[in-house]
């Protein structure tokens, strides 16, 4: 076990990002960049602030864990852009800021006067970015669009669910922030080109359009059969190289499962498999001996492994295939959530904030010389009000609280 | 519609790649840096090269779609990396390199004499990635992994699937390209900071670990009630906020089916859907009034629903439902692939390929003021062997024919 240890990693040291950003798919970009190093100030209406704060909150002013887990490492500050001051304020903080993301409804950034016309004659380098649901030129341009709606349209559902059952929606949050990481990508080229240029740029991206990149193996397959791509349950895609499933295990819990896959690129994972499961004696047999005659006795390649499995937990299973082929066990959200060595490697880091007590989230996953960045918890709304407005735009104490008699800020 | 042109972004030009990548973890992060104008160039071995090309081929010789959709606007050139003189090529292209990836078997790269101690001699400005199946000091660190596994093992499957049906596995490959793309935020990040520092670094990411990235709503469910999250079908997580669902449509193929879904936030979306399906008269109807009342009066909300959509098309439900409240249709493949729309705005590009002639792909979906990344097929086997030989060490046509005949290239 190398020593792991949650650290800064002040890649983005210096980096400015005004962040409009509400709900998952632009909150999970700026949270990445905040991760990273960047200062993060994300603006909020004094009434109430981002949604998400309060999404699927049982108890009022609390924040709700989801707030919590898109907005780590970020500074809060409230402004009321619907006034004239305020609106200026941020065209103040815009004259300072490297980077501005929002993914309000169609329309809206615009109404407010904070459009990329606006913001780039402030600012020739700002890169600014917009997630929307629906791209610019699409039919459904103007319409309103969550992760559900975005993996819908996007293909995603029509691919995932059993295969004579009804489309599913994956539990994964792609349409937001599978679509907030290909956003956070081009900002940070951007970022780098700008080095050499000083222009900004002005990005989009819509949430369906995004889909497609995380789907393309599907679309190569609909490429060579002409098809539609169909559901395959647990199974891979096409569903033709057996074993690639999820076989069940003991005690028959509704996650007691195991993935055993046999890769159709290396003939030596079958043998593998049966030598691991005890069934030598079933090495040569012509039923299983190639891709296509496994896949003819599927049924009965199901009930070989099934017996292994059936009888063993899924750990248990997961360490005896899984140290001869490809094999994983299919974990639920507690059992990772409360599994120690996740925390040990600081891919599940503690925090502490004053509505949770101790609070365990997921940070960014990647290491840089060992150590992954270390999580700072969300703010409450306007905590950082007074210090960034002095940070970015040098305001003494007398004009931060002006603003507030006011109630600009 | 505004004026859409596939375009160079150039963000990334002169930045050079050393792309040890195979499959899809590490070929989907390299590719896109490829497209934003960085210089890749694909080291594979010339016995084939990257197995990816023959994934699911129907036919050799041929490059698989699966190889074209992550490959594209890259170079290839074919190495023996286990004969001396090709792995000292190699190290001469890694003292070039700005950015090093590879996502081998644990412990490859090391056994092939390419590691992080060895490379980052060399060349201390590298920033060196790798993507593996689990991390390091997890009990699996050593253990093959492919998407399916770390789907299962990161709790993507267990919250995928109908509510008590077996677990499914997302049709998206979120463990090959969720993970490149959190590789390729922070390879860019860390260029970003070595234009200041000129150090490089070493970059780790692991499948299962990037997993928890895509699912952070369900650990917030989980922090609440104390339980796994659930399996949810097509609703949203909870399922506690109807309608969030799908609802078929006419003429009831295994796609034909709208998302329907009203915002716990937003008290004026069950009106608006009302109006929409054409049942004013259900407004202010007590039964449907709170998100409580339609949780418990659910089957009737289905059925009046399923009423207006069953009757209709999914694009026709999407038209009319989606103009009030998000809505979506369920999209398939070929419907994506065939959409015109899609193509042009460039969000799906076509390429003249020699094994497949005009080859449709899905690109970058994020826009550089208007214009998304031009793709570019992707490369043969060793096509650019020579070229790329040329630009980086300055070979000469004599010193590239020698290494040819002596088969290390």
């Amino acid at each position: 076990m190398p020593d792991v240890k949650a650290a800064a990693p002040n890649l983005l040291t210096g980096v400015k990002v005004l962040d409009f950003t509400q709900f998952e798919a632009g909150t999970s970009c700026t949270q990445v960049l905040a991760w990273l190093g960047a200062d993060v100030v994300k603006v909020e209406n004094p009434n109430g602030g981002d949604p998400g704060r309060r999404t699927g909150s049982t108890k009022p002013h609390k924040d709700d864990p989801y707030f919590l887990n898109y907005n780590s490492n970020k500074r809060s500050i409230t402004v009321n852009v619907k006034s004239p001051r305020g609106l200026q304020v941020i065209k103040d903080l815009a004259k300072k800021a490297d980077i501005f993301l929002e993914n309000f409804a169609p329309g809206a950034i615009e109404r407010l006067g904070l459009g990329y016309n606006v913001l780039s004659e402030i600012n020739p380098g700002i890169i600014y970015g917009q997630v929307k649901g629906f791209g610019e030129g699409s039919p459904y341009e103007n319409n309103l669009a969550f992760d559900m709606i975005a993996q819908a349209c996007g293909g995603v559902m029509s691919i995932t669910g059993e295969r004579d059952g009804r489309p599913a929606k994956p539990g994964a949050t792609l349409g937001d922030s599978g679509t907030g990481m290909l956003m956070c990508i081009s900002i940070l080229a951007a970022l780098h080109k700008r080095k050499e240029t000083g222009k900004g740029v002005h990005l989009q991206v819509a949430m369906q359009d995004a889909m497609l990149h995380y789907i393309r193996n599907s679309f190569g397959l609909t490429i060579k059969t002409g098809k539609p791509a169909p559901r395959a349950g647990a199974k891979n895609l096409e569903g033709t190289n057996p074993p690639c499933n999820i076989y069940p295990c003991a005690p028959g819990g509704p996650n007691d499962y195991v993935y055993v896959y046999t890769s159709r690129g290396n003939p030596e994972h079958w043998p593998r498999l049966l030598k691991a499961i005890g069934r030598e004696d079933l090495i040569g047999d012509p039923r299983f001996e190639t891709q296509a005659a496994r896949l003819e006795n599927e049924v009965e390649l199901d009930r070989i492994i099934t017996e292994f499995t059936s009888k063993r937990d899924k750990y248990e299973c997961m360490r005896v295939i899984g140290a001869a082929v490809p094999s994983g066990a299919v974990r639920d959200t507690l059992e990772i959530l409360d599994d120690v060595n996740f925390q040990e490697r600081a891919i599940i880091q503690k925090i502490e904030h004053p509505h949770h007590g101790t609070f365990k989230m997921a940070g960014w996953p990647v290491r840089f010389n060992g150590n992954p960045p270390a999580v700072k918890r969300a703010p409450l709304l306007g905590e950082h009000s007074a210090e960034a407005l002095k940070d970015w735009l040098g305001m003494s104490d007398q004009q931060v609280a002006a603003l507030r008699d006011d109630k600009i800020i």
